[in-house]
């Protein structure tokens, strides 16, 4: 029933759209159950393999999970990153835990909407944690950024100028930043790599939330520093839900929400509307054929369609 | 005067919007006289120091140049780069060269139409080459890309894992790849990177301009190799505008600033207008207060301001 429900949301025909907003309108007085997790980092640093271990240890203790993965995809390739569930297998069939693959959508609002939509109805659905996986890419963190309660970033256990270089705007993000793959031969790089994100981190401005970054390490393979995960994860939920800011940062959330909702309707009017389109069709002859300018040719459009 | 017009440009004053638009048609029509150059690359890859030598080169051979840099900077620290001024000694002062810092817009948006808009006023005053620089964080790439004719990106002499977890959008991107400060230790290193960076670029789908991507390395502090980039720029713009694909995507480009523009356009009404604004304003009240969901009162906006 979930799953047709995403599907439904993730629709673009009008009467889909109907079904999909009264059954947001429905779902959205239940909310603030779920814990939402944003899941980010590099192609590579293991993502997946985390949520399937961290997930089945939350399986374990009789939680409920969602797995929820926002791709972009690559504009330009079209190319989609593999299916999640393949990769977790520890996770993939529990009764309690639900996994969707991203919608292949190929606008970045698109995906912003749906993944938001999506959360709505898994928090409605009674889920006790929410992971949304971002493929790394800068843009999709921001988005993910902005749906979620607490913010993991995993780095692998290098060292250096690579590690300094992760974008910066990325490594500001993270509520708890994890350096993966700590086992066998890399468990001494992995000390390293945490000491100098420590340090990294200190060059920030505090965050609003006045919360202290923990640098943890751990191995999704052999399943250690999990159980430290977890728990700085609850104090993270405990001090935010104290402090109000748990609260705060989801009011803020929906007014980000509305706000995005408001650009992407607009476009979907400016898609739908067969006058609109005419008119929007004629100026991009003019423009191609350089007899207006894009600036003037918006203007245009923006004095038919508004009031 | 360049800077004047760009700092008229970059103003949110209704009555400056005014003038940058009368100027910015007068300007319009002289294009395609320039060639655009984006530049990206990781923190630390050495973009900088890449467009002060290879300026250098241009301005000896009597070519002009004008420098952009992008920075949406961080939305969470407000934190900005350094003034890429100081770290571009060799070509600050001459006469032919004209560098611009970054605006210090706090939304994706606003630079994008601000850097867009300095590129014509750049082009109308006859600049050979316009680079424009981009933070590198993945969301100014994907802007950026769509505002010049050749995007170049530079990376460091890493092999491995972290090069081959560079941001997969933004490898797609390149038409030129450089492998920077391949010099001293880092010679072998270096060739070892490019020759990995050209099995990885095999993964790819071929580009819709039927252009092969070369690898190259370089030194910008021992200013070895940088002939070799301006042949290949060279052979570029020969190949793309004798295929026709240098008109066709700056065509492409405009038309993707007018639907950009539109967008901004409508969300500059949704500030300037009083009536607008004091429902905007009751509206996130409601949210707050939980008496309405975002979808629905993204709908009631944008039900009053579209005819």
């Amino acid at each position: 029933m979930l799953s047709k429900s995403i599907t439904i949301i993730e629709s673009t025909k009008t009467e889909d759209r109907i079904v999909a907003q009264e059954i947001l309108e429905a779902c959205l007085p239940i909310t603030n159950t779920s814990r939402r997790v944003g899941i980010s980092g590099a192609p590579g640093a293991g993502k997946s393999t985390f949520i399937d271990a961290f997930g089945s240890m939350l399986l374990n203790s009789n939680k409920s999970i969602a797995v929820l993965a926002v791709d972009p995809s690559s504009t330009i390739s079209k190319g989609s990153i593999l299916g999640d569930k393949t990769r977790m297998e520890q996770i993939v069939n529990h009764p309690n835990c639900f996994i969707r693959p991203s919608a292949s959508n190929n606008t970045l609002g698109g995906v912003a909407r749906h993944t938001r939509e999506a959360i709505v109805l898994c928090e409605a659905f009674g889920f006790d944690y929410i992971f949304v996986e971002t493929v790394g890419v800068g843009q999709s963190e921001t988005m993910v950024k902005k749906m979620v309660d607490v913010f993991l970033l995993l780095l692998l256990p290098n060292s250096g100028d690579e590690l300094q270089g992760i974008k910066r705007g990325i490594m500001e993000m993270a509520d708890i930043v994890l350096i993966n793959k700590a086992d066998g031969m890399n468990s001494s790089l992995a000390k390293t790599a945490a000491a100098q994100v420590k340090m990294a981190l200190h060059l920030f401005a505090a965050n609003e939330n006045n919360w202290t970054i923990p640098v943890l390490t751990l191995s999704s393979l052999e399943k250690t520093g999990l159980e430290e995960v977890k728990s700085r994860v609850d104090s993270y939920f405990l001090q935010m839900e104290s402090s109000g800011y748990f609260t705060k940062n989801r009011t803020t959330q929906q007014i980000h929400w509305f706000e995005e909702e408001i650009v992407q309707s607009i476009l979907s009017h400016l898609e739908e509307n067969s006058k609109t389109k005419k008119l929007r069709d004629e100026l991009i002859k003019q423009i191609e054929s350089n007899q207006i300018d894009p600036v003037s040719a918006a203007e245009k459009i923006t004095k038919s369609i508004l009031k």
